[in-house]
């Protein structure tokens, strides 16, 4: 589909939801990023897979990629609160290796992987420089990444903490580096935001999401 | 108890405990407030109040108060993971008006009650003034706070968001509030720490709780 039919198509559609609604799209559309996208590994508490999508859906992180090597991820609606529908979901599970397939096509495109563990130390989060687009790899909530992930991550970072307790929940991990990164990017960073395509493209998913038969209108 | 003797009492159990452990607790101690402090209404699933109290511990809030109405506060140990242990837990489940108890309880302390919620904007997270003892409100997660606790707010605060999703899971929310306030209340409140009786009475909780035999060995 070529960029102006997109575009009309997008028209076409933006017909059936209301003007406010649609004005929320593209507010929220213009405050999407792909410069910093997340990674989960095997997380099988639906609970906490939920508030991580959750999170990134009110941080404005579009991409969200999903590794299921033992664990089949699954969401809470409850939790969640449908913010899956407005994201970008990349769920490898159907090769052998999942986990390198998911690391090395972040890779390709761009994306310094930084694994988010307390047992090691290269960064603190307050440290982490945002001069290339950025992965963040969250692993299972006991075990934390596998040895493959670590193994190709291209660096370390990890939350400051005074207590006892050695490591924060999954969830809560996550939303804590959206909360530090998301506005720091947007700050700092010059091409944060989505393409003109991009944005085409995902305002384009969210209208045929949202409109009754939007298929039987398109034809 | 005076003070002197609970310090010999410390002395002696300290001894029972390896130096590089008992080192840790006085540093762990000397990073502990008070300034700030957590309050749960009626939380119920036990996922969400236990990764709160292990948020609790990572950023030093040593109290945290749990007010029971409808819904006994349960703890998840995998999610806790055994943070409760080192916090000060006041539990308002006893009466007929526990919501109202915990809070006279709080404002008689000194405190000024933040409830958050995404409904009201009266200052972000950002711009909270931390000129005063803090305690920061958290209802359940569908329903959020009671009526009675926010009629008897001081304030209301909310953590800025830019997507559909209006509110962030329970417990993702109070370790952002966290992770934001406890470093710049380090910053920029004078009397942050605990005093030293209040360091005193901890310790020796934390010794009672860690060596065996304690009590025996007071004797």
């Amino acid at each position: 589909m070529t960029r102006i039919e997109k575009i009309e198509l997008i028209r076409l559609l933006s017909n059936y939801v209301t003007e406010s609604r649609f004005a929320k799209m593209q507010d929220v559309l213009s405050r999407r990023t792909r410069y910093l996208t997340l990674v989960m590994e095997d997380i099988y508490q639906a609970q906490n897979a939920s508030a991580v999508l959750r999170s990134c859906e009110c941080f404005g992180i579009q991409d969200v990629h999903i590794i299921e090597n033992r664990n089949e991820y699954q969401v809470n609606p409850d939790v969640a609160l449908g913010a899956n529908k407005w994201l970008s979901l990349h769920k490898y599970s159907t090769e052998d290796h999942n986990t390198r397939n998911c690391l090395l096509n972040l890779k390709h495109q761009g994306y310094r992987l930084i694994a988010t563990t307390p047992h090691k130390d290269d960064c603190l989060l307050e440290e982490l420089p945002l001069n290339q687009k950025t992965a963040l790899l969250f692993g299972t909530e006991m075990k934390g990444l596998s040895e493959e992930a670590i193994g190709m991550a291209d660096g370390f970072m990890k939350i400051p903490m005074s207590g006892f307790t050695e490591s924060f929940n999954i969830s809560v991990s996550a939303a804590i580096c959206l909360y530090h990164l998301a506005p720091k990017i947007k700050n700092e960073v010059n091409n944060w935001q989505l393409t003109e395509d991009e944005q085409a493209d995902i305002m384009l998913e969210w209208l045929m999401g949202s409109v009754k038969n939007a298929r039987a209108l398109i034809r």
